[in-house]
């Protein structure tokens, strides 16, 4: 993939469960093909918006088969790949590269509060698992717990060749991605916003070139994207004002079960059923998103009608 | 198992890998035969000092079926089920279940730096996994990154059949076991304490009527327990200032990584092997542990020479 394919829109997919808790493979190819006629330009699966901390590894390997075949290059799926072993990250990255897998996604080596990898170990990680030969975005989020400075990250993209793109969604995410932008030049080939776009404008104009949202309303993300790229900021800011009510609504009361509640509102899929122990949205919430994302009446939300 | 039988030392077994990186069955078998002659009061498998954030679901499922199936009976085995899905605990709660084991041990559900369960899910998962029937340790072990309240613990106790036995090695955990005894009276039926036993002697004056060490050294720390709860508390506290130096070694210097390091030593494996990024313990650190070993000569270090 050349530098110029990592831009625009690139959002998770979320996992569909059955009301009894197994994986809807059905409704994961369903939530796929209304993901390509968002006119998406990748999807990420196996994400923590696809509550990859929910699923058992056999459960990973069925949906990484599943997403993969059933996309058949429509768009590059991106897969994410993230564990606290390099050999297990390693193998889960084998298993891309031989179904024809695009891109990987990994978060540095964690588990729990307490393990969390040096930047030394980072790095191998990450070089180690770009011997697989599939592009690789680091995945810079809270949730790993590890704070990954500015000199690892463009360290790592200028010695190990897979490494390219970057989805920052740190605390302060634009006032980072503007000096790995600034400082890691050319070898920065991807550098994206993340977190459901809630930091998208700010990190649009610190150079972030894509955006990882959730697949809530990619449809109305990708042209503030595009125009953003395109020259035009002030349109871009303007579709940006006039849906971030929407997105700070998903972002700090739902959470990543926002895209599954309006995936079931427009009849993407059956069931919003959330694994234990994450309880469902709570009745009001999910009405109030229900309510405020009609006024915007994304592809999400007519798709299954 | 009646109140009488959490008593004694119930250490963690170490999981042997290859110098390959693959699990090691033969040394396995081998680290549960030299902790049977290291008589043992139970063995604990799957633990973190088993490196469970190391293993694929897989290697735990073929670890639970090995371990198992090998002690046949001759101590109590707890396997480790921990997962933040209240599924996968249960499932494999059921796996060991079905073959035969005696107890399980589970943190409250966590995931990397952030995901922590409430403790009405904890309650929650626990009741869950309680339903299929085999005994349950509650670890409170800071790596979950959740702090598991007396009142919490004591209700589990009250109102789970199954939970039976908790093992404290949070900071401050004589402090802890002291009002969970004192609490909880009779529903406490196995106050354990944990981490290498770093915090023994102040653990048994707190209440705790069981360890769960290393496999380094437990027959050198059954009698301290044994001798406390016999009501010799001078025997045992001297055996216990004569055993710390070591013990602090393993605990501050070499965490998981010294058992292996010790048995290998005493010939019961062939390979102190860590998966990355676990880093070798470093060589210095190595021969001081040995060294200081030497002075104590314990079976891990006599067993397979």
């Amino acid at each position: 993939m050349a530098n110029d394919d990592f831009k625009g829109c690139w959002p998770v997919a979320p996992t569909p469960f059955k009301p009894n808790g197994e994986i809807d493979k059905e409704g994961m190819k369903r939530v796929i093909d209304c993901m390509v006629d968002q006119q998406v330009d990748g999807i990420c699966i196996l994400a923590n918006y696809s509550e990859q901390f929910l699923l058992s590894d056999e459960e990973r390997e069925i949906l990484t088969r599943l997403c993969i075949e059933h996309v058949d290059g429509r768009v590059p799926v991106i897969t994410t790949v993230s564990h606290f072993s390099t050999d297990i990250a390693f193998l889960r990255a084998k298993l891309v590269k031989e179904l024809g897998g695009e891109m990987l996604m990994m978060m540095p080596p964690y588990h729990g509060a307490l393990m969390k990898g040096s930047p030394q170990q980072t790095f191998e990680q990450f070089a180690k698992v770009g011997e697989v030969g599939v592009t690789i975005m680091v995945q810079d989020a809270p949730l790993s717990g590890i704070d990954l400075p500015v000199p690892l990250l463009i360290k790592m993209a200028k010695e190990i060749e897979m490494v390219k793109c970057f989805k920052i969604e740190c605390a302060q995410a634009a006032a980072k991605l503007r000096v790995l932008v600034n400082e890691g030049g050319d070898f920065i080939e991807g550098p994206f916003d993340g977190e459901e776009g809630i930091t998208l404008f700010a990190d649009l104009e610190a150079g972030a070139t894509g955006n990882m949202s959730s697949a809530m309303i990619p449809d109305l993300i990708r042209p503030i994207v595009l125009d953003y790229l395109g020259g035009n900021s002030q349109k871009s800011e303007n579709q940006y004002n006039h849906i971030l009510p929407l997105i700070n609504y998903e972002n700090r009361q739902c959470g990543f079960r926002a895209t599954k509640v309006v995936m079931k509102e427009g009849g993407v899929i059956n069931s919003d059923f959330c694994r234990h122990p994450i309880p469902d949205l709570e009745e009001n919430t999910k009405k109030g998103l229900i309510n405020l994302v009609k006024n915007y009446n994304p592809i999400a939300l007519q798709w299954g009608k």
